[in-house]
């Protein structure tokens, strides 16, 4: 698993998501509990599988000489809250961060966007004070599952949350999934931030197409990509 | 030409025209009646000769271990309407996508769009919800031959099409001048995006200006290029 | 020549000045009289010196088994008006060519362009259907001349014309400087663009910055750069 | 030092920040007085570390070939005023760039910002018509001490400036943090861009998020990254 978190930390840089040591992946084995998370603030050029730390779900370090990354909290709050996740991404990447820096949710436009995420990407509401003041990283993650149990989200068929004023967190059902996802979500952002400065408030497209594409891709009567 | 169409398929990454495995493309074999496309959803990386799909002109896999593009009936119906096309390239480009998204067809705002287009790229109806529910892949071919039959336009001069709310589809009378269709599309996108971005609602470049660049390139008196 | 001529050439793609074929740079050997210019739609991974043709100041190929650039009467027509011309760049680069297919001249927003720039970049006007019709390539370089007297510029202090929707054309006293100041007017066209989305319609500097900063780089008291 | 300084300067143009020659870092040995800077004018691609020039706090050079960049009393301007600071960047990296020319400080959007930079990064006056005929590179470093002591603000904790109609001016403990507070500021800066592309006029985060950032990465109570 360590293995398969290395390397899905370097995907980042590689698919440009991140910028300086602003990202972070993890991935979690459920049978032992174990979160296996980027060491805090080690550049991408210079990581190697000694520096991925080990943690359980309560935080503490199990395995590894390095500090877990500052967002361990918020990682943990989500595995302990949707338990068929299997790994989490957060990244700084230019255009989802711009979307959450705007308070706006990611509005679905596209097809592009339907293959991947179920409707439109909700943000967060701010933190309170106090909440900042008091286990910050943790109740960024419940902010998360706030946002999803008040619109009545399923985070299966929505893989990703953008946090105010911060940036988005994507998981998925394995690490490479969360890494997929987390791309996909930087591409439609992209798109949907050129579509507004063309058309403004334009809407989202017609639900039965939005169903369609996500339907193309995702449950029993998936057929895109080969047969596993 | 199974060759052509893989390489045709490995130079979108390089043009910088598809993220994670979001394109492809197609070519035909008129004599045979036989179309070689993409696999559906296999990375670029790995992509290799065996994994392109022979398919005849109603969809049947005549060659090929792999499940073709799930765009595969776009693609035919495209063939069939058009049979001057030697090949097809669908991509989810940032600025085409951006278009489509936005509903609006892409304006001739200068010399570089003539060169390639001659006119305005047409962006099609919605699907209704009947069509998408219903052989919705090859329903998007016929908006696309739909979209050139009300609007008088001729498939040859203007070979590329903005499918609302997806992204756009090219053609060319070879694989590599779809390929170079794509390209050049997703360049006057970006510089039409960013005209507009300067001076809302422009107008189209004059026609003689238009007619004078499309007919250095095409026609019986071009004199781009060299001799062939 | 010809080797500083393919070098230029080679440099626009190095620059992410041009997609496909759509740029070309020429140089001239003032005592022979003679145009060294890129051939037509060649591609630039492929071009070769041998690809490389030489004209005289009528447009008569003197050397080269290649057709010269269609641009070629627009290049001659600039050496015959500005003697002290050594080189000229045509491209088709993003920024500038939003600039110009919005009909907009460049202001000057910045030190950056005064380094390189003194004052606003003029747009041409359009072409009439006349000189469209009749010699369009020439009429496009009359129409840059045209602009810099009209408005009474001097274009060794303005090596820059943004021909309106087209794009820009860019000169130097070598091959050399030609292509620097397209990179410089591509770079500061973005600038320009930027700065426009973040204040519309804001005010060029004041000319008592542009004077010192056009003067440190050019000119009897210029002081940037090491003393030749 | 000199070799520090060399690397920071190729470490320009490898994050993207520079176009052609223009940027440039400095370094100081307080203990000697002496400031390693950039040569002018010099093309990255072919500097070596003979070409950095050492100067002393008054400019006069003490040891190299080259002249010194012209934004050397800039730099010596910012050295002399605040005595902690140990490297120096100006740059004219696009969307800090963009700022700048806009007029504009860049606000605090999100907590990419927060974690570099203390709160908005202040933008200079112009400088006057005398300013810029006499001494004009060190009152640019005057309007810059001028724009933080005006606002009460603490230059270690905000370690950039914007002058107007110019670009950024980055500073840092070491060579190595200036550079990284100049790439830091080129996200934000791009961030906060689109930020404002897609909600216009967007306030700042709140303040108690601001602080929390800041404090998570600066001063005594800092947790991200490893132990020294």
């Amino acid at each position: 698993m360590r293995e398969a978190v290395l390397a899905a930390n370097l995907a980042l840089p590689a698919h440009g998501l991140v910028t300086l040591t602003w990202g972070n992946v993890s991935g979690i084995d459920r049978e032992r509990g174990l979160v296996a998370i980027k060491p805090s603030g080690v550049p991408y050029e210079s990581m190697t599988l000694a520096d991925v730390v080990l943690v359980d779900l309560e935080g503490n370090v199990v395995e590894g000489e390095r500090r877990p990354s500052t967002d361990t909290p918020t990682h943990l709050e989500l595995y302990r809250a949707y338990d068929w996740i299997g790994g989490i991404v957060h990244t700084h990447s230019p255009f989802a961060t711009a979307w959450a820096q705007a308070l706006r949710e990611l509005p679905c436009l596209g097809t592009t966007h339907a293959d991947h995420f179920h409707g439109p990407v909700p943000v967060t509401r701010q933190l309170t004070a106090a909440e900042i003041e008091s286990d910050y990283e943790e109740r960024t993650g419940a902010v998360i599952v706030e946002a999803f149990v008040e619109r009545g989200l399923d985070p299966l068929e929505l893989p990703a949350a953008l946090v105010a004023s911060h940036g988005p967190f994507v998981w998925g059902a394995e690490v490479e999934d969360a890494v997929e996802n987390a791309v996909a979500l930087e591409a439609v952002a992209a798109n949907a931030y050129r579509s507004f400065q063309l058309a403004a408030g334009i809407e989202a497209i017609p639900p039965e197409l939005l169903e369609k594409h996500f339907a193309r891709k995702h449950g029993a009567g998936a057929y895109y990509g080969q047969p596993a």
